[in-house]
């Protein structure tokens, strides 16, 4: 786990509840403050009025360096610590950095027994109110803020715990290679994605392409974390929805990328769902023959799925994703607070894939599924966590093993083969992806039983899953010939014959050929 | 090397040529009819009469099936030994095919004495005119004839030796680990793509993307060649010219591949110079997320160069290559029999590029150069193949190293700092890249011996050399503000600093950060 930083102003309690956090954890504790009288071997008022602020500042930088490397630390900063954006900087690298706030009277209360260098003289009260409106941009680095006014040690101990939790970064590793990426996820932790980048060893310039709704959403978060960490940022809007998946904004992205001279090394953010995704990522394929993306997902979907593979595309008016390219991020960051300004039924159409996963490859995780559920549907962080995690970690695992889906890639489309012709048959207006997917699912676990390859228990489950996440299993008043035609076209079908990914059981699933008559018996069943 | 396959009608004199080539190589020869003969037991007339000529043609097509698998072997055929595809693609994996050919007056009075089955009977010229038509088409087939009417048999062997070697395929490897491939170089091997295409594994539908002028010229040989292969050819065409090289050509190629329905397995043959190559590859890399490609280059620029290392792109009107993707051909397929159809012009723009090849890389290829050049001028076969080969194999090894050009392959820029200005500023109308080029490595030149990296000698012999062939190596009357405004907007400049390949000797460069008012001095005195 990441250390834990206190910041903020004199008085707020940084000591105290650093302390406590430390104990609870059984971590140590470092106040840096200490720490520096300790070296300089004289009190803080003594070196201000010896030797100065800045001589303070110098010994107060070299002490964070030093501390910012130790692990399974609390630490607690000196209220002025966080000017110099290299104290931030170290800090951030292995810490969650938490604000503890009061207000004016509180910290004024507090420190009247103090020797406070910068709260000498007269007016008090008013110098606190100053400092602190000064302060305040650099106390907005922090992950979260913690407010201690009026509040007992415990409570405030504890909101630390559980905000300092949710920035943790979990990390998946895609090994593709020279083509490998890290997927990281967290609960909240927008605000990181500078630093992320800067890892990465990306030059100056980041564009953040996005849709304005989202834009409205996280837009400012990540400019302002990406700014932080010393990026030039643009932000290149295109309209919300499929049908801007085109070669011709593409080309408006190539327009605005060349009017702001992105090179090489510069950098696109893809900020939204499957849509920005597929069209930031085709566009940094295309871009100078190729130049860095990050996936930054919004949508529980392109969390699980479409953000983590290289799979990069525009639409053509022949058919999706005619025109696109393999092309691997290189980070994919999951922040899934995000989902939280989802429509329910978006959110639930994500969990279709979520559920996939479980079938094709993890019968525990399938039943881990089947337990939280409700906690799932609560969006209650840790139940959540898991279950993006291990899709990622599912998803990951199969790439890393067909980066260009040449065979084993393709049990990933389970589901999808009449997942794909429900959609096309309906003109994509119907259902939502994963929606299709879902009635996918149920006939291809039926399809699976027709044939003799799993028992009923297996179909069962499926189905009661999916119906328990909200998601549809029926097949809609369709005709079966427009179903079975548009099957027929799509590029799963070779020589004739069609191909379905089968679950054999919950957790396995296989590549069968299957007979269209076969098909077409279990569809009019179904 | 390959075996030699001698087809061809009866009486054409394929047994005692055969034997006569086997003796000078030193070979072993094989006559397909006599060891059928001695395999039966019997004599053809006799297999004929006994069994008919399915049975004798089940007896040829075992025998063939088996001799083909031999190395070092001149093997004589049966005058329809040609009818049974089979026998065709079997004899070509290892064997050059060379077809004789004699008038039907010189055949009637070689085979008056014998018991052919198939001549039997009366009017015995007619008989033979009538064969030789309908033979035609299998016959041509071959990589070359040779006429043996009236001729002695030395001139015949030499001639067949002559035109053997030319068939013959060099062949050099790109190691980029699964993106690996070949690049194949003969002298006269167009007609055999179509089986170099089936090694490949590549399904059914293959689409020639050419210009008018090059369609003209070799579209016909590349799609018999690929039709006997069993491909379905469907032929692209792009206008000839370096402005339709753009994104709109190639939505009109993806509308066309669409049309005819190609799949991740089909495949395009670029065929045509670097401006077809670039859009052509840039078309299969983005179609269905990229499909194979095959590189047929037909100027020496792009033999030697542009269709080597899978840089692939379409021009912006902001800017030449600014929408692209690194994405490598399946294989490069390299005539040198083409170039003879290039203006002079071209052709010796084409020679900057090998010449530059000498200077960074291999000194005795250099001297080489210097002592071959009157040759490769005339496009003698020896010296020019080993002129493309070695530059081949050079290009490929800087490619190998570094496939994405983020760091040795700028080496490969040599000359192209200041010929790129000299394109830009004068609008791409004066000067032919390799031109540019060349006048950019005499500037090259100049500069490293000025900053002392140099001695005079090194830079004389590049400047002569590249005299004699014909390059331009003084700087034209142009502004030298707007030379240096050029390089300093292109993207070899990184904060500010101007970065050159400079050669401290023949066979070898280095990488050198110049300041931009010892650029202008060296441009002056230029």
């Amino acid at each position: 786990m990441m250390n834990i930083v206190l910041i903020g102003f004199m008085g707020t309690g940084k000591s105290e509840v650093g302390q406590k956090i430390a104990q609870v954890l059984g971590w140590q504790f470092i106040d840096t403050d200490a720490l520096i009288e300790k070296r300089a071997m004289r009190s803080i008022p003594d070196i201000f009025k010896r030797y100065g602020e800045s001589h303070f500042r110098g010994l107060e930088r070299m002490v964070i360096r030093e501390t910012a490397g130790l692990q399974d630390a609390v630490i607690s900063t000196g209220g002025g610590a966080v000017i110099n954006p290299e104290n931030i900087k170290d800090l951030r690298k292995n810490g969650v950095l938490i604000c503890l706030d009061a207000s004016p009277k509180e910290i004024k209360s507090r420190v009247t027994d103090s020797e406070r260098p910068l709260l000498k003289g007269k007016n008090q009260y008013q110098r606190i109110k100053h400092l602190l409106k000064v302060r305040k941009p650099y106390y907005e680095q922090s992950d979260a803020t913690v407010k201690t006014t009026g509040r007992n040690i415990h409570s405030v101990v504890e909101e630390i715990l559980q905000k300092a939790h949710r920035v943790q970064i979990d990390r998946i590793r895609v090994d593709l290679g020279k083509n490998s990426y890290d997927i990281k996820i967290g609960t909240s932790v927008l605000q990181r994605l500078g630093e992320q980048l800067a890892e990465l060893g990306i030059t100056k310039q980041v564009a953040i392409v996005t849709n304005p709704r989202i834009g409205k959403l996280y837009g400012h978060a990540v400019t302002q974390s990406l700014k932080r960490a010393g990026f030039v940022v643009r932000t290149m809007l295109v309209p919300d929805g499929e049908r801007y998946k085109t070669l011709k904004w593409a080309v408006h992205l190539y327009e605005n990328l060349l009017r702001y001279r992105f090179e090489r090394g510069s950098c696109i953010v893809a900020l939204g769902g499957g849509v920005i995704g597929d069209l930031a990522g085709f566009t940094a394929a295309t871009y100078l023959r190729g130049i860095p993306y990050v996936q930054v997902p919004t949508t529980l979907a392109a969390q699980v799925d479409a953000s983590i593979g290289g799979k990069t595309a525009v639409n053509h008016p022949m058919g999706k994703n005619l025109i696109g390219a393999f092309y691997q991020p290189r980070l994919v960051f999951i922040d899934t607070d995000v989902l939280k300004t989802l429509s329910k039924r978006e959110y639930i159409s994500g969990l279709a894939e979520v559920i996939k996963y479980g079938v094709i490859a993890d019968a525990a995780f399938f039943k881990f599924l089947e337990d939280r559920m409700d906690e799932i549907l609560n969006l209650e962080d840790t139940a959540l966590r898991h279950a993006i995690q291990r899709s990622c970690e599912i998803k990951a695992a199969v790439v890393q093993r067909d980066e260009q889906e040449q065979g084993r890639r393709k049990v990933l489309n389970y589901g999808h083969t009449l997942g794909h012709a429900i959609e096309a048959v309906t003109h994509y207006k119907r259902y939502l992806h994963g929606e299709a997917v879902s009635i996918g699912m149920a006939f291809a676990a039926r399809l699976a039983q027709g044939l003799g390859l799993c028992d009923d228990k297996t179909v069962r489950r499926q189905i009661r899953l999916m119906e328990q996440a909200g998601l549809p299993v029926f097949l809609p008043k369709l005709r079966i010939g427009d179903i079975l035609n548009t099957i027929k076209l799509d590029k799963k079908v070779i020589g004739g014959a069609v191909y379905f990914v089968l679950a054999d059981r919950i957790g396995r699933v296989v590549i069968r050929s299957v007979d269209q008559k076969k098909i077409m018996e279990r569809l009019k069943k179904f």
